[in-house]
């Protein structure tokens, strides 16, 4: 299959190097990696296994090297391409067919390379969290917004690491939409906080989320006393939604399936109705990537998978709880990394 | 003329609200924002001039709509739907033609409420710059990463203000690439230091550069003493380049000509040819949008828009240096921002 990638993501994975301005055109041994003169230096440095070629127009580019080796047809994902790019690209007179997915279909099964340096992701990400934990521990009296921004210098090591994405801190009511914006509301002593976060380490993200009762000992163990007796049977109900989904996890099981272990017991509990996403998502060098784990997606789970499992239960106008770890599949299994 | 909108800044600008998964159709008197369960909430809150639609498929209802009201053409803008999108909404058998820069097209020339966010925007930016210069004096022995992540605290006044744009803070040899990345070098008295900046205010941009002689007395002034001859002929080249384009700046002139104005200052001097990009570009809800000012953009130059003026000089392996304002064009003159 030859095919036309433009994601930054998609074009690292085949060549080892991305920018914002490029295509990459995969035929069969044949690859080529067009980019515009200031990156050219960078790209000739970190590929390899690709020719590149430095074009103003990358479009016409493309278009003049199809040409050159006789190339009439490219597939291309209709989600990464702009109606743009591909009328650029039809000038070529080549045949441009859409297929869903190219490059994570490729990329749904880690290699040990990829889950160490994912590992190494989460292991950075969770030493955040228990450094920010300390950190909250003295933050009584700080809102919302500060305190979310100050969670990014946490994450980052000051600028060292990239976020995969923008950090979701939330108190009490405002942790029940499940994607928060931060607020100028206070932390106060009994205060819940949500907290949902993740860095890149050498590109590969992580994913994690607490939920912790605040006052001056506050930490993000998965172990947590709330005041209100409610948020906790509505906690104990997560986590042991969360723990069953890991343990019940096997190569060889439907995505859907595993999402139903964790949905049946927050739907058999008191808080029924109020798990209102899916089970978890793959994680690599997307944040959210295949495969997807929700009620409906029949792929089949294999070893070298990575995804998240974060059950959560939403009351709207009080409170919301979600836990959430990153498991790869392996020797039939979930192990957490 | 009968349109679709998908970016969020063009949607905003039409119903003063926008998400990050919304389809806005206007087609004369009737207009529809459809968003999914996520939004709606805070879309039929904020909007009063579109019907909003709650939609799992957005795309789907999409066609729906058009169905219903008899809606057989719209244009799009092929830079802003993904082929996936297009794909989806041929489906209605309606006729989508491309026609590009329709929001941006329309946003090219502010009203004085948008004139006043985005001085407000360049007001708090340039409070930001002197604050920064202030924690700089005492930053010796930092690196340039650190120091580019203290900048956007200083920028975002730690979280209450988004960033137009990832800051350039660079050092010497690392200012002479135009989009440089943080480096591990440490700054050291007597070192150049460009930094290239911008906040949002309200969701409307600014963006900044200064370049600066570094030592316990660094201030952003343009005002600036290099201990280097050579760098300081260069700064005093771009000071002057970037100072004629303001003063020459006339409404009906086009957009070519005033880049011409700059880039001839510095082509007559020592440097010549290490002015390596455009003059500048329109700054509004997108930091980069029209007008484009540059060598070949024939457009004309109107009272109420607002635009970049940035010359610089770039000696690979040894210095860069640039200066940036905005300006609005008003009584046919330019006014920095």
């Amino acid at each position: 299959m030859h095919y036309i990638l433009k994601d930054e993501n998609a074009v690292y994975y085949e060549v080892g190097f991305s920018c914002d301005n490029e295509l990459l055109i995969v035929a069969g041994d044949e690859r080529v990696f067009i980019t515009d003169p200031r990156y050219t230096t960078e790209a000739k440095e970190a590929i390899k296994n690709a020719e590149v070629i430095e074009a103003r127009d990358i479009h016409k580019a493309a278009r003049e090297w199809m040409k050159r080796l006789g190339i009439k047809k490219l597939f291309y994902d209709p989600n990464d391409l702009r109606c743009s790019d591909l009328e650029q690209l039809q000038k070529s007179g080549a045949t441009f067919r859409p297929k869903r997915n190219i490059s994570w279909q490729k990329r749904i099964i880690k290699s040990e390379a990829e889950i160490a340096k994912i590992a190494q992701s989460a292991k950075l990400n969770a030493e955040a969290f228990e450094e920010y934990a300390m950190f909250l521990q003295k933050s009584a009296g700080k809102s919302e917004r500060e305190l979310h921004f100050e969670a990014t210098a946490f994450l980052s090591s000051k600028g060292r690491y990239d976020l995969s994405f923008d950090p979701i801190f939330a108190i009490n009511e405002n942790a029940a939409k499940p994607h928060a914006l931060p607020t100028d509301k206070a932390l106060q002593p009994g205060d819940l906080v949500l907290f949902d976060a993740g860095i890149k380490y050498e590109r590969y993200c992580s994913d994690r989320t607490r939920t912790a009762f605040f006052d001056e000992t506050v930490s993000f163990d998965k172990e947590q006393r709330f005041a209100n007796p409610k948020i906790q049977r509505a906690y104990d109900t997560v986590r042991k939604a969360q723990e069953a989904a890991i343990a019940a996890a096997r190569s060889g099981m439907k995505a859907c399936e595993l999402d139903k272990v964790a949905r049946d017991i927050i739907e058999k509990s008191e808080f029924a109705g109020t798990f209102v996403h899916s089970l978890g998502h793959g994680v690599g060098l997307d944040i959210h990537e295949m495969p997807f784990i929700n009620s409906r997606n029949q792929q089949i789970l294999e070893d070298g998978m990575v995804f998240t499992i974060e059950p959560g239960i939403y009351i709207p106008g009080e409170f919301g709880i979600r836990i959430e770890d990153m498991v790869v599949l392996r020797n039939g299994r979930a192990e957490v990394l």
